[in-house]
């Protein structure tokens, strides 16, 4: 398999985290999106969204962080990704979507530069912008996880859940956002931490991190 | 079943397709986003995150439209909404995720308050903000669409995918948008709209709906 990534970009890093869970080897293939390479023809010509991550699996392209996830918890379902049961299932997918649809969508690089350039508020707002939907949105994560608190977001076993909520402490912590308010997703990031498939696929141990 | 709802929430439609298409019955209890009834107590009891829709199902509370659909696939599996093989599966769930996590964010109402009362950016640039979402990420499932052009998003039967676009072309022409560039797309609209699940369901069919 080949994943086309960025060190910097969570919705890689979630598909790195679920990849070494899985025990299963990749090409790192960097695509600098500071230097705007995901919008060169050789990649658009395999994602035509211009986003990473992409998974290449033989014939299969697939892109979307959390379809990848899916698709490699179904392709190689050991260790699983989600829990057995349907209401289990749904809190897990709940709480990555509560990150990847209300957290993240607003505070990638390209809804940055279209709000300091486009909609030219200044750096102070777009830092104001950003930690108003990390702070707020982990705090209604914080109570989903107090509602049912475990070693990880769900149960025993790091899930798909804890594979999208690490990636976006590394980017609370990148722009000064409070995390004083969410002890118990501190405690889980703590416990995710504390394994290998979390850390040794962080920003700072890619190929391609920069200072 | 009970779902908590609001006419015109897109990600409450969604839903409401999905109930359809399975031919579930359910009680439909409005929550009215633009009165913030979704803030109050007794909803916040329900769904931390203040959020439109919340899924009853017995004991289960489910949150998050995308969630909602894979949990009623999973308990209710006739007609099924996702493809049977992995491949199609990780296409649905990436053509959803290119609607539910790339544009609609964007473009909910708590983001445009957001927008216009704390970042103080005018009307017009409001307006503007909400075409560009929409436009360039339309443009990207249109391409993706046109790889593979089908009936529906993926084959000759209603998925996940569709249950999330039609709500999306909805949002688009309430706001004016460009939809001419989507030509696909717009076939896939009308095929979905010939069918009572997506025109019985749409905004002005629900109970709650206002001029």
């Amino acid at each position: 398999m080949q994943l086309y990534n960025y060190f910097r970009s969570s919705a890689s890093y979630r598909v790195r985290i679920a990849l070494a869970l899985k025990g299963l080897d990749y090409d790192y293939l960097p695509v600098h999106l500071v230097r705007n390479e995901q919008q060169g023809e050789a990649y658009t010509a395999l994602n035509t969204a211009a986003l990473v991550p992409t998974l290449v699996d033989g014939e299969q392209t697939v892109s979307q962080s959390l379809a990848i996830i899916e698709y490699l918890d179904e392709t190689h379902p050991q260790p699983p990704l989600l829990p057995a049961d349907a209401a289990g299932r749904a809190r897990v997918r709940a709480l990555a979507l509560d990150i990847a649809c209300e957290i993240h969508p607003l505070n990638n690089l390209r809804v940055l530069r279209f709000l300091t350039r486009d909609m030219r508020i200044s750096e102070d707002d777009k830092n104001r912008w950003y930690r108003h939907w990390v702070e707020t949105g982990l705090s209604a994560v914080e109570q989903r996880l107090q509602a049912a608190p475990s070693r990880f977001c769900h149960g025993e076993q790091p899930t798909l859940a804890d594979c999208v909520l690490v990636p976006q402490i590394f980017n609370a912590q990148r722009f000064d956002c409070r995390l004083d308010h969410v002890p118990q997703i501190m405690r889980v990031f703590d416990a995710c931490m504390a394994l290998p498939a979390f850390s040794g696929t962080q920003p700072s141990a890619c190929p391609d991190a920069e200072a």
